[in-house]
């Protein structure tokens, strides 16, 4: 399932990282792994639910140095083991959707992670965030997607290597 | 995939139809068949476009006893040939998010269309609107959810015998 970004639309960080997709995947699907490195510091994940199926919920609740705890729901759409997980914030379990009126966040997106085994044993990164409009999608980089998702990852490399 | 609604947010029609599931599908899925049924008259289907994928989008357009046009848009989520078939209006093609500021219409809601084979060659219809809110819930009973569902599904089974 190949996807061609749209450059007004989605947000794209693209990396090439010394851990092999398998440990990507786990990183990305088993609570107790997301919440090691899913936040960029001084930020911290306080919880991580999962429901790793097309249609399960997730909830990721991420917590601020001064201990404000913000929860994350969302959908998983696309489950395929260490290739490309695909989720959405516009869901929650079982395709319901979620709107402002039940405390969606106003930021809704579309997350897909990518991963391609590379030769020597790493892995090829791509996460994008597809968005509804563009100025949702500058929205989300001006609060620092670009920084704020390296950051993560740099936090699962040093986590599983 | 078994689901068990929410009285509270979700609204069901369900029907035993002397249609066999494999033509139940094909209405719901097949363009040329989609725009003879889909749209409870005096009103009709004026076009119909399927991608017919988890990911894949499509566009039913409604026409009104005067020639106004009505696009909706949305995502197939699971396409379970014969069997089930889930879809959303909160999102279009490759589950990119649509929101009002894009033009989604303001009833957002997810759609379950389940089928079993019955007995007698005929099939057991379970038609399910999920909504984010009560208040969308509502709205879409007072629309007429309940008579038109119905009324469009006595066209599909007129359309198939």
């Amino acid at each position: 399932m190949s996807y061609t970004p749209n450059p007004a639309l989605d947000l794209v960080l693209e990396r090439t990282v010394p851990v092999p997709p398998e440990k990507v995947w786990a990183a990305w699907t088993q609570p107790e792994l997301i919440v090691q490195w899913f936040t960029p510091a001084p930020w911290k994940t306080a919880k991580a639910e999962v429901d790793l199926r097309p249609g399960g919920g997730n909830c990721i609740t991420m917590e601020s140095p001064e201990g404000e705890q913000y929860p994350n729901a969302g959908c998983y759409l696309v489950v395929e083991p260490n290739r490309l997980l695909v989720f959405t914030s516009v869901m929650g379990a079982d395709f319901r959707p979620v709107t402002p009126s039940n405390g969606a966040e106003d930021l809704p997106f579309t997350g897909r992670i990518e991963l391609t085994p590379t030769a020597d044993g790493g892995t090829h990164y791509r996460a994008i965030a597809m968005h509804a409009a563009e100025a949702d999608a500058q929205r989300h980089a001006e609060m620092g997607f670009n920084d704020g998702w390296a950051a993560a990852l740099d936090q699962l490399v040093a986590l599983m290597s």
